[in-house]
């Protein structure tokens, strides 16, 4: 497919008028073709405009419509076949494997969706039957629904070009939910993100759904974000992404005549507490793992483990040499882009500067542009407390270890913690008495709390939580990964006495599609419970 | 029970240093002993710290002790007897019925949350096995459930001194979701919230919980309230109240360092659609209950329908010759404040000098202070349409008839309205086809749908949606009427490959709890289901 640089405006390639992105490649530091034209605040309007013309056609779709619309965009994206890989690798740097691993987990992330959409769970229904003999007052016949909030924003990430961007999983959610996505491109990966645009675009004509479903928007700087996340039409946001780029998001959504709600998935460095036994049997094997996790991707994720947290002593020792060691070893990765690389560089920087800090070890250097070396550096527990900003999240494959005198003092470097996606426990059968003691605080502080394993590597099932409190992101209430992010998209409705005719099948006499339901608040184990 | 005019912090009775608040007559202008000094900043530092306090131990009570704690609510309420409706009559100039209605309603509630807490559907438990055979990598085991979210902020409302107040619904499904209330009093009531925090503080002590569980605050001005929700103890808000009051919370709310979720339920005028063949059929018995509905409680309800909408004809002037008739033999009520009584007459004025309305019929004229005359004017649809100011919620039994051109202006005027509560369908048979095209719009406006009735009389069950866009409430994704209220004080928590040991009972394998569970994505039918 030859790519054109447009935008895509439902059904129409758009030609922008503003400033023109072109990828780079990180890898080679050269510019790759061709330039997209950005969009303003027409192309803004127009996309906006048509997915509010979809929002009540979509999102009464059937459940069977719906689910093939999201399947059919999964074949959509596979029949790109390689020019969707080999183009992804030259706009991010990322090898072969993970893209095509990543490629897998996009389309199994869609698939997913389309079973979510079948077994009806998300509408949520409820029923409490009419009481017309109860006194003083009969009871109305009261049934609830969870609809589609309308038409949804989407930000797509610079780290996951596939699973976190055009059809990644906050489009793959919102879709599933019934609202019509209108896409923000991220700058670094244009060409991939046309590609997928195509792919979606494809979908929706072979669905025969209304083009306002999906509509790709291209713009450098933040006029087209903003104008989007402003627009009336626009009824909630997914952006995963940076801190400060979340939080400016947040406050446009905010300062709207009618504010709406805004998923940002913002900020997080994954603490990782080594717990005493643990540390004592197992950390050469642990140090191991760390350092995988912490190189992954070249660091480049949001839940890459940047903070260690364990009591000084001899085991500790141990678990550092054995890091400092694997370390060593690593190479460095190019990373997604310049500017990346850059803030990269600055973060580490900064940490190593500090003056709270010292260098355990770092990686190789790189041997071409934009490749990021790995880093450790180690902090007393204290020096942690007293400095909030060795809390900044460093976006790259470098970690901090914060050695504590005692228990006492991982609580408290616990209680301090801003909020997180993750919170990781290695720990031995001894150890349990510690765990659980620390276990409240985590739960306070994580959306995710694991055992003995490292929290890159985010599974995308139903227990997933890829979300936690503050600035981890900005509601707690929700996961961007995994099925229930779908109820970011939805709201109750309640509908009072309707006559049979007019209520929404989901929520009729005879139960017509065969939905779990909850009766006068007993759930109905078998389907065709008549309400 | 001897009033003493003081703040409840935890078990502690303390006497404020602020201005005091008496409470007012409504009916006679007199002022009611004691008066209330009001807290400051000290006492919501001392509130939220005991509540901070008690967070930990309170979420994770057992299912039992929880429900029985609100059971407990429910009795001591039940056991102030006639001096809790004797006080809140004369502070209210609410009668007796009513009143007893209100107080069944909140011990109901209570009780209702009893049962929500003991299902433990809540939780939301999902559950995601490991699978060590799949390739090429092993999934972890992935548990989720819901824990509380923190310490909530709940502001008592002026219209339901009872089941909006101390104990009502936002204090309850707070609560029952395992967070410790800290509950800022409304000043027109002072009396009736001590005494129904006293109840609160004795139910707390019986069921031995932590004392920081519930706190009440008294506070002229909006100092206390300010400072509560800025609290960094604080992770919720439930709110009911004027526009303003809630907007300016929310601001307050979103500036936080970590911005917290604000449940604000503040403005709706409720329209009401007049079909036509129903408005042929049944104009005078529609106006009889129109008009019963729009004066009940002196029109001070959030449902409070304020707003006709109907096809000009024939039809309407017999629907406008019965409703005056119906309203010209209504007697004024006492309003539950000077100040509401005020604002009510200054709402009514602007809407009747507007230069827009027509004045078609008033209620008979107070005859003491107080007292709020009922009203109708009538307006044309297309100045509707024009001047936005017509849709102002006027707190009180006064409405507005919009009489259209025909159903294309009906739903640009549905099209037009800013977020409600609720939205009500007048129809018979033949209207059917009307309803279903205006419904979509209606989905989109408002969090209940009716057909046939009327708004006021929210029922406190599972499928009730008391919320809506904005400005309805600050959050359509809620409901703040029954038992779904409780996920607003919730969030979700997974739990990665954490042995049995360390897991919540919740998530345990063997179903401990004997919970409804989704495992693997499949609701079990029956419990014991091994996860």
């Amino acid at each position: 497919m030859r790519l054109t640089g447009q935008l895509l405006i439902g059904k129409s390639p758009v030609t922008g008028s503003k400033a023109v992105i072109n990828a780079i490649n990180p890898a080679t530091g050269e510019t790759l073709e061709p330039g997209y034209a950005g969009g303003g605040t027409d192309e803004v309007e127009q996309a906006s405009e048509l997915a509010w013309a979809a929002f009540d056609t979509y999102r009464e779709t059937a459940l069977e419509v719906r689910a093939s619309f999201l399947e059919t965009i999964a074949s959509e994206i596979e029949a790109l076949g390689d020019e969707l890989i080999q183009r992804c690798m030259l706009e991010t740097g990322l090898p072969l494997a993970r893209l095509e691993g990543e490629r897998g987990r996009t389309c199994g992330q869609l698939r997913l969706f389309a079973q979510v959409v079948r077994s009806g769970e998300w509408m949520g229904v409820c029923i409490d039957p009419a009481q017309v003999e109860r006194t003083p007052m009969p009871r109305s016949d009261l049934r609830q629904r969870h609809i589609a909030l309308g038409p949804v924003a989407v930000f797509g990430a610079s780290n996951f070009p596939l699973a976190f961007s055009v059809a990644g999983g906050d489009t793959a959610s919102a879709l599933a939910a019934g609202c019509p996505v209108v896409v923000k491109a991220h700058s670094a990966h244009p060409g991939t993100s046309e590609l997928v645009g195509r792919a979606i675009q494809a979908a929706v004509a072979k669905c025969r759904l209304p083009e306002g479903v999906f509509s790709l928007l291209f713009g450098s700087g933040r006029e087209v974000g903003a104008a989007l996340v402003a627009d009336p039409r626009i009824q909630a946001v997914g952006f995963t992404g940076s801190r400060s780029g979340g939080t400016a998001l947040m406050k446009i959504a905010q300062a709207r005549p009618q504010p709406i709600p805004m998923y940002a998935e913002m900020s997080s460095i994954n603490p990782v507490f080594l717990l005493s036994e643990a540390l004592e049997a197992r950390c050469t094997n642990i140090a191991k793992g760390f350092v995988g996790s912490l190189t992954m991707g070249a660091g480049q994720f949001c839940t890459n483990p940047g903070l260690v947290i364990a009591v000084k002593g001899t085991a500790l020792d141990a678990f550092l040499d054995a890091t400092k060691e694997a370390l060593h070893d690593t190479t460095a990765q190019t990373m997604l882009t310049p500017g990346i690389h850059q803030a990269y560089k600055e973060s580490v920087n900064n940490l190593a500067t500090s003056g709270k800090v010292r260098e355990l070890a770092r990686g190789r250097a790189g041997e071409s542009s934009h490749q990021g070396q790995a880093g450790l550096y180690v902090a007393a527990g204290s020096d942690f407390l007293a400095d909030e900003t060795l809390q900044a999240e460093v976006f790259g494959a470098t970690a901090l270890v914060v050695e504590c005198a005692d228990m006492a003092e991982v609580h408290s470097i616990a209680e301090a913690l801003e909020g997180q996606l993750t919170a990781t426990l290695q720990l031995d059968d001894g150890d349990l008495a510690s765990a659980r003691a620390l276990l409240p605080i985590l739960e306070r502080k994580a959306g995710r709390i694991l055992v003995n394993g490292f929290p890159t590597g985010v599974e995308v099932c139903h227990a997933m939580v890829h979300g936690g409190p503050f600035p981890a992101t900005s509601d707690s209430r929700t996961t961007s990964v995994g099925s229930a992010a779908i109820h970011r998209f939805l709201r109750p409705v309640c509908y009072q006495d309707l006559p049979d005719a007019l209520l929404p099948e989901a929520i009729r006499d005879g139960n017509p599609l065969n939905l779990n339901r909850l009766i006068d608040g007993r759930r109905q184990p078998s389907p065709d419970t008549r309400g």
